[in-house]
């Protein structure tokens, strides 16, 4: 017989239980930080009209995007970001959406690009945005979010650089050079990446070398948020609606006691998109991963599909650079599981019962396991090993009958058994020990 | 200005946060679930090699997956269920899998097909499984879930409907037929949707006049499990290995305590692919809309990809038809919310200290919104509308000095303000009420 090759696309990823485990949980814990904030869940299709995820533009994203006509003719895409999407579900669901609209959307994206340095073709997107709200409290508000969101992921500390584009703008118009903005803070960009030499070269050449030292200048980051701020507020040309939006930032950011975050004025990000503040963030102990969470404030999010301006302020969290980040720091789990405990199968035909007695485990909210197939007794380690493996904590081994007879807990982290408990004895034991992360 | 009108393709849905939040907390109580049995999840890629999901076959399936070429001339398409993709998997990581296996996954198909009668081109499939095991406590621990798991979805009662395909088989070879197998079972599959008039004509047709007499019996339900299992047996030529599988799985029904199900020998799921029992799943209340969970035991889970025998016996959860249960009995919540309560916004000047608030009550576990955008303190009204909608219960109205000056907390539902408080009384009256579903 000849088989059919297992195998999936470059670029593309199978997750077995031990990492969807992990990448399940660290999702979980984004979620429900967002959700403490009062930020809801919507979703879009993976198919859209081409049309409307390319925009007038194509170019790179052109290249990049998966394309295809359907079977009925349609020239389809997949999308390859949630932003597109979002400001598409913005404009057409506009008057059934109270403003401001707190929401978030975890989806899977697609991109053909090369598949070098870690990059992937399908990867998974954690986008949450403001819309329809000017105000600086939401701006901070996204701002705080990043900060208790990512701290609860266990990457330890991390510090939110932020920087304002408009202000960014000012001081091109001040000195000169507004029309080459787009071109200017697209080089600034990519400081981190080509060093600060080839930025400068860049520069020179799109704007003089007189105003290159301006700009070398203008983004160079000072001691203090304080400090930076009223610098690059002078070389703007003084205090404006842009500098006065940081300096509240920075007032609400003290308020909330929020310490790791710097103005720098280097921060661009690239995309025309972004009309506000802008931000990434990095991890304190690797730094050189690069941001694992940008974004920033936008005036018009739907412009393409609606005369409805939308303004707003948002971000991404990069998930998988997340999980090498913490992989990197040997902060992954080894054996990491849902379940808590299992319960020994010793006679096969007794599965009725193990369920049963499973069911109060499990309704006293406790995650247990029954295992199916029967071993002697000798045989038990046979078990305790494969619970290890499923990263669970305990055993639980029954009696001739299993509803009546005292059961033995094996706690299998120290190898310890308690013999003769009732179901409440041993509920009292699993729970006294400290739970899962 | 030309706008490029936004729409999504037909057959695919946006879904709004008021749709989205109880989808996302359906599927959060199907894996809680899960888990509770000790599942565990696994993700793959969306797009594969169209070879490894179209296999041998095409037929049907060809016609109705979206299938296209990548920008490197791959022949790719969209998973159109996750079986597939699934025993892809299983023969690929084969040496890296624990068997007996319990593994779920959850995660968007697609289908170009018809979009009549409530059909998506786009939806999400819930299947679980067990493999590595023939034993029949596997089959039993699959039915309890699924009677476990949908009972918590509050779509009332409920019937699970059982077969065995093996069983059906021993009967049509005892009375000569086992070579018309497939097309008979195929025929018998459609009774509920063609009637027992049709189906009587084509079993006439396939069988001749007196062999569909017999079938016609053999697939009468009778009055209670054990007489039709007895009937059947009896039928299909005395005891089996298959009959014995049912009688112990009566058994560990009954130890289990579970009694709404029953042994219905018309239920033959038309796929080629199941070997042993077959199964679906119907409200009582509404046995209209058709099954709700389906499933069977296979023997060859992975017979194109590789030459290990992989069985074992899984479901899938219909999650949209399940959503259109709920829908139809008036049991989806109206407002429903993650959230449970919202900070008013007097001052927006104190967002910072508001933000301070809010995080002491999601430290004790509460979720807390913050509303950014100041009002007047007459148009607190408008606050409390807007919390309503977002399916709050409960509004806090901060003092001038948010941290250290007494709280209001006003619960949404009576109306009610409790003026004067403290954090910790506030939290201790929020916490007193029942909590959300």
């Amino acid at each position: 017989m000849n088989y059919i090759e297992p195998k999936v696309l470059k670029g593309f990823r199978d997750f077995l239980p031990s990492s969807e485990m992990i990448r399940l949980n660290l999702i979980e814990k984004i979620e429900t930080s967002l959700r403490g904030f009062g930020f809801v869940p919507i979703d879009t299709p993976a198919l859209e009209y081409a049309e409307i995820l390319l925009g007038k533009g194509g170019g790179e994203t052109e290249k990049q995007i998966y394309r295809f006509k359907d079977n009925g003719g349609r020239d389809i895409a997949l999308r390859f970001d949630l932003t597109v999407p979002f400001a598409r579900f913005s404009a057409q669901h506009y008057s059934e959406i109270s403003f401001p609209f707190k929401r978030y959307h975890i989806g899977k994206v697609w991109r053909g690009e090369n598949t070098q340095r870690g990059r992937y073709r399908e990867f998974i997107q954690c986008d949450f945005d403001i819309t329809g709200s000017d105000s600086p409290a939401a701006d901070f508000e996204i701002l705080l979010m990043i900060h208790h969101t990512l701290s609860k992921l266990g990457a330890g500390e991390l510090i939110i650089k932020i920087n304002h584009r408009g202000l960014f703008n000012r001081f091109l118009l001040h000195i000169g050079l507004y029309e080459k903005s787009a071109e200017i803070l697209g080089t600034v960009d990519k400081i981190s990446k080509i060093g600060i030499d080839k930025t400068r070269g860049a520069l020179e050449e799109i704007a003089g070398e007189k105003n290159c030292d301006k700009i070398i200048d203008f983004i160079a980051e000072g001691n203090s948020f304080d400090e930076t701020l009223d610098r690059i507020t002078e070389l703007s040309g003084g205090p404006s609606e842009e500098s006065q939006r940081l300096k509240l930032i920075k007032h609400f950011m003290d308020d909330a006691s929020i310490s790791n975050f710097s103005l720098a004025p280097s921060i661009t990000r690239g995309l025309d998109y972004y009309t506000g503040i802008v931000f990434e963030t990095f991890l304190t102990e690797l730094p050189e991963i690069g941001s694992i969470c940008s974004g920033g404030r936008y005036d018009n999010l739907a412009g393409l599909y609606s005369k409805n301006r939308i303004s707003g302020v948002g971000s991404s969290i990069g998930l998988d650079r997340m999980i090498a980040a913490l992989e990197s720091l040997g902060r992954l789990p080894e054996a990491f599981g849902f379940g808590l405990a299992a319960i020994a199968c010793l006679k096969e035909e007794n599965s009725g019962l193990y369920q049963s007695l499973a069911d109060q485990f499990r309704g006293m909210g406790i995650p247990c396991e029954v295992f199916l197939e029967a071993v002697d007794f000798k045989q038990l380690s046979k078990q305790y090993i494969l619970a290890e493996k499923k990263g669970l904590r305990f055993m639980l081994i029954p009696g001739e009958s299993p509803l009546s007879d005292p059961l033995t807990l094996r706690d299998l982290a120290s190898r310890k058994n308690y013999e003769g408990l009732s179901l409440e004895e041993a509920v009292k034991i699993i729970t006294s020990f400290p739970l899962l992360p």
